[in-house]
């Protein structure tokens, strides 16, 4: 049988208990051309919270009655005569919150899990680490000698942010909640400062870890610590939008940044991005960061639950930021 | 003797009486290599505002009984020996609120009057000109078929942008305000379509008149229309902060754009500019400009009060909106 999470009710601010149904199916049946692929991580992103509204954006709402959207990575376990695809192969895709998917392979890539751990392919060899690894130098447009700000730093996407700037001989800042991360960031990623969010004053820090301004300010997380960064731009800063987590649950208006008039002043340039865009160059993007992950340059730290059951437990770790590093469900049963 | 507006005080909110004072000082001695200019004209520029605060921006503040810092253009009167301009020469710089000024000639241009009347070098062919003209192509990036917006239509630099626009192809709407600031745009400048923002919903004249969304929006003003304007952005918008008129005399923190995540879904742009940047090639806009005008393509509208005495009065008016095209204080007396 198949467990599932289903979407049942779009949620109004936070999500709660009416909000998904553990279900379960048969396993489906495979039509001509198609996979069955079981599952064994599921990806929890922060971006699942923009999916479940009905407005626009840049991908399609899930529909109610639809499995939970999610990335995915498993095994091959039956074929129908896939043209490419056959038993035992590896795919990272978008699965969806369940234990197995019937596909035609559309959307999914087969990865190599003999030279990496499966969850490092949803994680930073995957969307959270390509979302960096674009984000930085597409839109961030990073070069020697940057000072970089990042927040939600201590997280799958900015963790990756910082360290990839660092190597590129930046000075990095970062921005994450609570010592632990903030000590994480410095000893073991290598940030040159860290800001916790929760203990320090935002626009007092900034004024202390920051004192000559900030260069690029890569944001996940909106509200009023993208207003402490915009207040602090040097002249031809580059704020990529990645994401809004503070603002994802409102149920009243989002909250503008009052400072983007430091743009005009500061010539600044304020961009958002979405990481489907740069799809072409995903291989190479791997490529690159496989390597400085073999020479230790770039750590990659995956935070890893268990049982689909605990969906809901583990979902709400992305907004309490109880956890280090990317948050990772395990769907499969021993 | 000269009559100077000398900067008392640094306004909160709306300047008032106290702001400036008007004082009669004798004209300046010259020393060697310098030029004596009489004024003719005064330029006023929302921008004033700016530079009144105390604040960090593109520009040093005003500094407290200096002379009113403004754009300016006049006739050289008299020359101790300066080693290019001569008694005759046109020059236009920022001369200040004031009838006379003393210089060695930094930062001053000197124009034609012959092939253009003396407004039109602090207008269309001068700052707000500038302005729109690098605006429009350097930061805006208007290509043919693109749907264009400007707020603040009816000034002297929205009107410049939505006739560049026309020019460039696309098509153009212009907020402005008032019935006869909209027939305006419409029937002398030929924009497609205007929004009343003092008679209209910006929501719902926006749904009606961009109905395909933007793919430019030129923000002169800020506030609650460039809040609707970041809602209706079209994939891979540009949105150009020039200004913010808006919120130039808030007491209260800027508002700032709560759809700024609209950049994010639809990989947005949103870059502030300081025409300064683009000195170099002034000279190149200004021709190409010209030919403009000269074709009659381009129509460019000065709105002209006199005498330095009412400054006050005609400041007011940049807030109000009570006026039509760049505004002008003739400064020389008969």
């Amino acid at each position: 049988m198949n467990k599932q999470i289903i979407f049942k009710n779009r949620p109004i601010g936070y999500p709660n208990e009416t909000t998904w149904n553990l279900e379960t199916t048969p396993i489906p049946e495979l039509k001509e051309g198609e996979v069955l692929i079981q599952h064994h991580y599921i990806s929890l992103d922060p971006a699942m919270r923009g999916w479940m509204n009905d407005s626009k954006s840049y991908i399609e709402p899930v529909a109610i009655d639809d499995v939970m959207r999610s990335g995915s990575i498993g095994i091959v376990i039956k074929s129908n005569n896939h043209p490419t695809y056959k038993v035992g192969d590896c795919l990272t895709g978008w699965g969806g919150v369940q234990q197995y998917v019937a596909t035609d392979g559309t959307g999914w890539v087969k990865v190599d899990d003999t030279i990496a751990p499966m969850p490092l392919f949803i994680s930073t060899l995957g969307m959270p680490g390509m979302t960096a690894y674009f984000g930085i130098h597409e839109v961030g447009k990073v070069k020697k000698g940057d000072i970089v700000l990042v927040s939600g730093a201590a997280g799958a996407v900015g963790s990756v942010v910082g360290q990839i700037a660092k190597i590129r001989g930046c000075t990095v800042i970062g921005i994450a909640g609570g010592k632990d991360k903030c000590d994480y960031l410095i000893n073991e990623l290598g940030f040159d400062a860290a800001i916790d969010y929760k203990s320090e004053d935002i626009n007092q820090a900034l004024k202390e870890k920051c004192p000559k301004g900030i260069d690029i300010y890569f944001d996940n997380v909106g509200g009023d610590i993208l207003d402490a960064a915009l207040a602090k731009i040097r002249m031809h800063a580059r704020i990529v939008i990645c994401g809004a987590i503070s603002q994802y649950n409102n149920k009243v208006r989002v909250k503008g940044p009052s400072n983007y008039l430091n743009l005009l002043f500061n010539r600044g340039v304020m961009q958002g991005m979405v990481v489907m865009d740069y799809a072409k160059d995903y291989g190479k993007a791997a490529q690159e960061m496989g390597m400085w992950i073999a020479e230790g340059k770039l750590k990659s730290k995956e935070d890893i639950y268990t049982g689909i059951e605990n969906f809901r437990d583990t979902y709400d770790r992305l907004f309490s930021g109880d956890k280090k590093g990317k948050l990772i469900l395990k769907v499969i049963e021993d």
